[in-house]
C-alpha cells in the first residue's frame, strides 16, 4: 500500500469539504428565487405549473419569491385556521387563473404576480366575515374579488410603468375596501365586523404589558397575512428566513419600529399586542431594505425611515378610514414604498429597476462590482 | 311596344329596390355620428353651429355623438320636466360657450366634448335642489359650475392623454360633488336633499316587487340623464338605437347586471326600482361593448365585467359617500371604464384609439380587415 | 474760476440723478428674486448659506423668492408670536438640513424650495395643538414632520415633472392632516383643537359687521402663514411687495375674491372675519397671476377666475374634511394652481416653463419680446 496516513487524512477532509459544499449548494437551491424551477417546469403538466405560480403567490405577499417559502406559509395559515388557508388557496388560484384567462402576460403570471393580491383579498374577506368559519358562502365574493384584483392590477401597471413602479397591494387595498363599503356591518348576506380606530380612547386605564408587547413584533411578520397565532407567526418568518435572511431581518425590525410609533402617539393597547400596529412598518422597512434597493448602511438608514414613515402613516390612515368603519390595510406601507421608489437624491442613486429585483443577497452580489462608481456620484450631487 | 310584362316587372322591381335603398340611405344619413354635418356647417351662422355643438353634446352624455340623437333626448328631458329641460339647456350652452372663450380645441367643441359635463352638473344641481322646480337663482350656480368642467376638462385631458385616456365624466363628478359640499342640505341659499346611501336598511321588510324591478331597466338608461319617468327614458332609449343599436342594446344590458349586482348585496328596494342601481353599469358596459373596443364576443364579455365592476363599485361609492350625505354619480362608471382602457391582455389587443372612436358599428366595419392579424397577436401573447 | 452757474447746476443735477439712480438701483438689488446673492454667498460658511436658504424658503410659503421678504415676515411671526415664530425658524431649518443630508439637488436646496412645506407643517403643527404655547414636546413632531416633507416633495416632484408641474405644498397638506390624524383631539401626548367646517350653522343669528369682513381681506393674506393679526398681516404683505409689487396686488384681489366667495354660499361669518375664507383664494389669484403665466389682462382674468376656483373649492374641501374634525389648509388651492397649469387654450399660451419661473415683473420683462408671435399663435388657435 502506497497511501500513507496523511493523504488518508487529506481526502477524508476533502470529502467531507465537498460534501458540506454539496449540501450548502443543495441548501442555496431551495433559497433565493428559485429562477431555474421555471426553467424546469416549462414543459410539465397545467396542474403542477399553476401549483409552483401559486406558491410563488403566496410568497409574493411578504416581497419574497420563493415557492418553498409559499408552501410553508400556506402551512401556517392552515395550522393557525384550515378555513382561512382555504380561503387563502381558493383567493391565489381563483387570481392566477383569471390572469390566465385574460390573457396577461406569462412571464408575469409565472412569476406569481397576479396571485397575491386576489389571496390578500380572500384572506380579508374571512378575517372581517362576522359569519362564523366555514360559511361557504363567502367563496362567492372571495374568488370575485380576487378575479377583479387581476384588472386593477393590470390596469395600475400600466399606469405606473411609466415610472418604473410596481402596482404593488394596491388592487388588494382597493378591493377589500370596496368589498366592505359594498356590504356593510349588517348585511343579511354577507355580514362584517365594523373596525376599531387605533385612536380609540380605552375605557380603562389599563397598564401596558410590556412582555406582551414584544410579542407583538413576530405578530407584526403574521399579520401581514392576516394570521394572530405567535408559533405560525414564526414559521411565516421562517419562510421569509428561507428566501433572504436579510429581509427577515428588515421585517422584524420594521414591526418593532411599528411598535415604537404605535407607543409615541398612544394607541390602543390591543393594536400593539396584535401585531396591527407592526405590521406595515415590517413591510415599508422590507420594501426599502434590500428589495428595491442595493443594501447598505444608507440604504438600512432609508429602511428605518420608512418604517417610521409607513406606521405613522398607518396610524393616520386607519383613524381616518376607522371614522368610516373601514381598515386601512396596507395602504400605508404600499403608499410609502411607492414614495421611497419615487425619491431622488442619494436614496435613486441605489435604486434596482423593477424588471431586475431578485431577493437581497442576490441584488447585493449583482450590484456590487459597479458599486464604486455610483457611491462616487451619489457623493458629488450631495450639497 | 317591344317592352314585354317581364321587364315591366323586373323594372318596376328596379324602382322598388331603389327606392327602399334610397330610404335606407336616407336613413343612414341620420344615424350614426353625421360627420358630414360638420363640413356643412362650417360657413353658416354661430348660433346655428353652437346648437348642433350643443345637441352632440347632450348626446355624449349617453356615449353616442349624434345631434339628432341629443335632440331627441332634449325632448324627452322637456317632457318629463321643463324646468330639468332648461336646465340642461342652459349648462351644456354655458360649458360650451366657456370652452370657446378661454379658447379649447375647436373640433372638439365641434364634436360637443365640451357640452355634456356642463349639461351633467346642471341637471343634477337641479334634481338635488330642494327649492323646488322654477327657483331662478339656481340658473347662477348652474352656469357657474358647468363652465369649471371645461377648466377641469382641459386640465385632465392634458393630464391623461399620456396614456390615451378620455377626461370623460370626472368634471362633471368632481364639480357636483364640491357644489353639494359647498352649499350643504341647509343653506339658505341654494338647499338640497341629503343622499340616502343605497345600503341603508328598511324600516320595514316589505316584499321586492319583481314586476317593479324590471320597469329598473329601461329607466336605468333615464337615469343617466338624472330622468326618472319610463316614457321619456324609452324615448332616450330610442335616441341610443338611432345612433348605434349595439350600444342601446348594451346599456339595456348593463342596466340589468346593475340591478343584478344590487339584489346580490341586498339594496334598498328604491334604488332597484328608481334605477339608480342601473345607470352605472349601462355606462360601463356601453364604454367596453363596442364604443372604445372593437365588438366581437370576447369585448362584449369584458363589457358584462366592466358593467358587474361598475355596479358594485358604485354601490360602494354610494356607501362611502353617502355617510357624508352625497351622491355617487357616475364616478364608479367612469372610474371602471378608464380602467378597461388601461388594461393590458386580450383586451388590449381591440383597443380603439380614443381619436378614432367612432359609433360601434361604424368601429365594427372599419376594423374587420385587420382583425384576423391582430387576434393572431392576441393568442400568441397569451399564457 | 472757469465753471459758470449753468454747469454747476447742471453738475448738481446730474450728481441728484446719479444718486437717485444710485437709491433705485440700491432698491432693485434687494427686490426681485436677488439672484447675485447666490453666486455671493457661494464660498460663505454653511450656517450663513443655511440662513439664506431657509429665508428663501420662508419666503416660498407665499410665492415670493427674496430672503429679505423672509426675514420681514419671520419677524411678523416673531411679532405675532414668538412661540409661533420659533416653530417656523424649526420648521424650516429641520426641513432644509433633511434635503441637505438625503442629497437633493443643491440648486432646489439653495433656492429654499425643501424649507417652505417643513414651515407651514411646523406653523401648523402650533395653531391647531391645544396644549399651549411653549409645550417644548411639541418641537419633535414639528421636526419629524418637517423632515418628513422632504420624502413628499422628492417623490411627487419625480412623479410630476412629467406635466411640468412643481409640487408645491402638497407635501405640507398631507403632512399636516396625517398628523391630526395621528393624533387626534384628545391624544394624551399631542391633543389639539377640532376644526369647525365654514358650513356650519350659526346658533345666533347675528348681523354682519361690513368693516370686520374688510379687514378679513389683508388678514387673508397673512393667514397663509396662519398668522389672524392684522399688522403682522400687513408686514408679510409689504414682504410681498418688497418682491414684486404685482403679487401683492394679487393677494390682496384673491383675498378679496375669498371673501365674495363665502358670502354666497352662507359661511360662517367667524370664517370670513378671520381671513380663513381669503387666504385659498389669495394663493390661487398669486399663482396664475403673473407668477407661473406671463401677466396680461387676459391671465388677470384667469387669475380671478383661479381665485373664485380655489375659494369655492376651499369651502368644499373644508365641509368634507370638517366632517372628519380635520382642516383643508391650502389643498384647494394647491388643486386649483396645479389645474391652471394643466390647462391646454389660451391661458397655455401664456405659460412660463417651471425652471424659468422668476418674479412676476422679471418674467414680464423677458418674455415682451417674444409676446407678438406668441398672441398670433393663441389667436389662430381660438375657434
Amino acid at each position: 500500500m502506497w497511501m500513507d496516513s496523511k493523504a488518508e487524512m487529506e481526502w477524508a477532509s476533502r470529502t467531507r469539504a465537498s460534501f458540506s459544499r454539496r449540501v450548502s449548494n443543495a441548501l442555496l437551491l431551495f433559497t433565493g428565487d428559485m429562477e431555474y424551477l421555471d426553467k424546469f417546469m416549462q414543459d410539465k403538466w397545467f396542474v403542477l405549473q399553476l401549483a409552483v405560480w401559486g406558491l410563488r403567490g403566496v410568497s409574493r405577499v411578504i416581497l419574497a419569491n420563493n415557492p418553498l417559502s409559499g408552501a410553508l406559509i400556506l402551512a401556517a395559515l392552515y395550522w393557525d385556521s384550515p378555513w382561512q388557508g382555504l380561503l387563502g388557496t381558493v383567493g391565489v388560484l381563483a387570481s392566477t387563473l383569471t390572469a390566465v384567462i385574460t390573457g396577461q402576460d406569462s412571464g408575469e403570471v409565472a412569476g406569481g404576480l397576479h396571485g397575491f393580491n386576489g389571496m390578500l383579498v380572500s384572506l380579508l374577506m374571512g378575517v372581517f366575515s362576522s359569519a362564523g368559519d366555514w360559511y361557504w358562502w363567502l367563496l362567492l365574493p372571495a374568488c370575485l374579488g380576487s378575479a377583479t384584483c387581476i384588472f386593477l392590477y393590470s390596469g395600475l401597471a400600466t399606469f405606473l410603468q411609466h415610472w418604473d413602479l410596481p402596482a404593488a397591494v394596491f388592487p388588494f387595498n382597493t378591493v377589500i375596501v370596496l368589498y366592505l363599503l359594498c356590504t356593510g356591518p349588517n348585511n343579511p348576506y354577507f355580514p362584517h365586523y365594523p373596525t376599531v380606530p387605533p385612536g380609540e380612547l380605552e375605557h380603562n386605564g389599563t397598564e401596558l404589558a410590556a412582555l406582551t408587547v414584544l410579542g407583538g413584533i413576530p405578530l407584526g411578520v403574521g399579520q401581514i397575512f392576516a394570521c394572530g397565532a405567535l408559533k405560525p407567526s414564526f414559521l411565516i418568518l421562517g419562510a421569509v428566513v428561507l428566501y433572504s435572511p436579510l429581509l427577515a431581518v428588515h421585517a422584524l425590525l420594521g414591526s418593532a419600529v411599528g411598535i415604537l410609533a404605535g407607543l409615541s402617539v398612544a394607541v390602543r393597547h390591543q393594536s400593539l399586542y396584535s401585531g396591527l400596529s407592526g405590521f406595515n412598518g415590517a413591510l415599508g422597512c422590507m420594501a426599502v431594505g434590500g428589495l428595491f434597493f442595493t443594501f447598505n448602511w444608507r440604504t438600512h438608514l432609508f429602511a428605518i425611515t420608512s418604517a417610521f414613515l409607513s406606521a405613522y402613516a398607518d396610524i393616520a390612515l386607519s383613524n381616518m378610514l376607522g371614522a368610516l368603519g373601514l381598515p386601512a390595510c396596507s395602504w400605508a406601507a404600499t403608499l410609502t414604498a411607492t414614495l421611497m421608489l419615487l425619491l431622488s437624491g442619494n436614496l435613486a442613486t441605489y435604486r434596482i429597476p423593477i424588471g431586475q429585483v431578485k431577493a437581497p443577497e442576490h441584488n447585493l452580489r449583482s450590484r456590487s462590482q459597479w458599486e464604486a462608481g455610483n457611491t462616487l456620484d451619489a457623493e458629488s450631487t450631495d450639497v
